[in-house]
């Protein structure tokens, strides 16, 4: 939630010189996305935005990431179509930095998502997965599986810094993770990073698209859904609402039924993906500097999720409806 | 530059429902106005401003604000005008704090105004100057030239701080002002912070308007010139352009004619101005907590400032075309 890099209005010019978008109206950053800095511009043609991309996205994933965006938008998918500039480029640079313009995405995100909204965002995920299939390019998960354990080596002090003792639990959740950690599930193309602020709703809680693919890779379908599980569909007071879990289940099937395979893989898939989350965050809590604009997550609202999954194994399953 | 308060999607739609804008289909908190958190709302019926009011803007102050900005928009001058809900009520509250929406304002600010730009700014804010006139409201300058000592007194530590012996070189500086502040100039409504950041162009340097009226108050007319040549008119290595300050003193003159006795007042009045701006960045250097998101800006700018007015009093006649 911050603008990281200040655009002037020459650099702007210089930029929009290069697309057939007429000259800027309007230029705003906006408070959106913690990895990048977001503009919202309009100019003669319409609205876009703009991405300048900062630290944690790796320049030769850009390809990947606007290039899905391109695709999902081809194939029906309501998301952010990137512009190509003159030269037919989606890949820009500006301030040194690479950016892109993309097509403005309509919607409102909710803070506090209901049962609705949930089904909804299942909805929206399983058409995600739907229209991915075919994508050509490929990323593999580099916060997946089976980069925790590495992860997490030098970060042991910070877990035990945290909540003394908080180490030797997550090294037996890893060891668990690992043994238990489903092979086999149908993969495809996955968000990654499907919380409610990526994903918008029209008229209360119709499903609008979904944003920010910079987390995109390839992996289990399914897994997709344990992310989703657990940023929609726990409570501030920790406990896993079990309706609103099965709204997403439900959601989700409603347009790609789940294998037995899959659904029978959902509690340690959420296991892991609430790890995968409580490691990013424990890692940025240490190494936040103090007057940094951004307020780093607090890794212990995932410590909490860890301790759900790890205390309830099955709890992920009666949202499935089993 | 940062959003200081929240709101959720049902305290967004309570507000709305308020109102005759319909429902709302993009909601983004913008990176705008350090004083206030700033949301750009589109609704089925336009593209509004949601500003709430945070530190340093007065409740009691928000109808002079609010009615000024209506004021203005009535008398053909452009800039954002608020929207009354179905009770008329212009100024309403959301999370415990005021607020209000205006209609949003196109146009683009420029961070390196050229001489052409100056201009065009001094052109429109006379046309405030003149559009402003029968304002029935009115407000006393609080951060007038009256209020320069006594809130300097408690700074002159933070001031020797800053820069060794700065201390005594301000006092001198507030003694020669007190002794040497005009009387009698013609008055009226001031915008008081008529920095680039807060005026629109279009097509390059087209006046669009003016925005951020917060600090609007009576004062006399030139002095408002005096506090856009300090911010406009400096180049970065500090020296004052004065063929960016002629063009803006043109600008202005050619809507609404200064009297032999503001142009003769035009550098105590800069020197004034300057005096302003360094005391509230003094001021907020010392106060703004380390982890603050917002930067407070760097009082050694107007520090610089300061010493070329002291330096070379006649400075601003010349830009004046004396």
């Amino acid at each position: 939630m911050a603008v990281y890099t200040d655009i002037s209005d020459q650099e702007l010019e210089s930029l929009l010189a290069d697309y057939d978008l007429g000259e800027a109206i309007s230029f705003k950053g906006v408070a959106e996305g913690v990895e990048n800095s977001n503009f919202l511009l309009e100019t003669g043609t319409g609205r876009y935005f703009l991405t300048v991309y900062e630290r944690r996205v790796r320049a030769e994933d850009l390809p990947f990431f606007l290039g899905l965006m391109r695709w999902l938008a081809d194939h029906g998918y309501p998301c952010a179509r990137p512009v190509t500039d003159r030269a037919g480029a989606e890949l820009k640079q500006v301030r040194g930095k690479p950016c892109a313009i993309v097509e403005f995405l309509p919607g409102l995100s909710v803070r506090r998502p209901g049962v609705a909204h949930c089904r909804a965002a299942g909805e929206g995920l399983a058409r995600l997965h739907v229209a991915a299939a075919g994508f050509p390019l490929s990323r593999p998960n580099d916060l997946g599986a089976a980069a925790w354990s590495p992860y997490f080596a030098p970060l042991a002090a910070a877990a035990d810094g945290l909540k003394p003792g908080l180490a030797a639990v997550i090294a037996a959740d890893l060891a668990h993770l690992a043994a238990a950690w489903p092979q086999g599930l149908p993969g495809g193309v996955i968000h990654a990073d499907y919380f409610p602020d990526n994903v918008f709703f029209h008229h209360g809680a119709e499903f609008a698209g979904a944003i920010d693919f910079y987390f995109a890779c390839d992996d289990a379908l399914a897994y997709d859904i344990a992310i989703a599980l657990n940023a929609w569909c726990f409570e501030p007071d920790g406990s896993f609402n079990i309706t609103a879990a099965r709204a997403m289940v439900a959601g989700y099937e409603a347009v790609r039924p789940l294998s037995a395979a899959e659904r029978a893989a959902l509690p340690v898939l959420a296991h892991g993906a609430a790890m995968r989350f409580f490691l990013t965050r424990l890692h940025d809590w240490g190494t936040t500097p103090a007057g940094a604009l951004v307020r780093p997550k607090d890794p212990l609202e995932y410590e909490r999720k860890l301790a759900v999954h790890r205390a309830a194994p099955d709890l992920v399953l009666f949202g499935a409806g089993v």
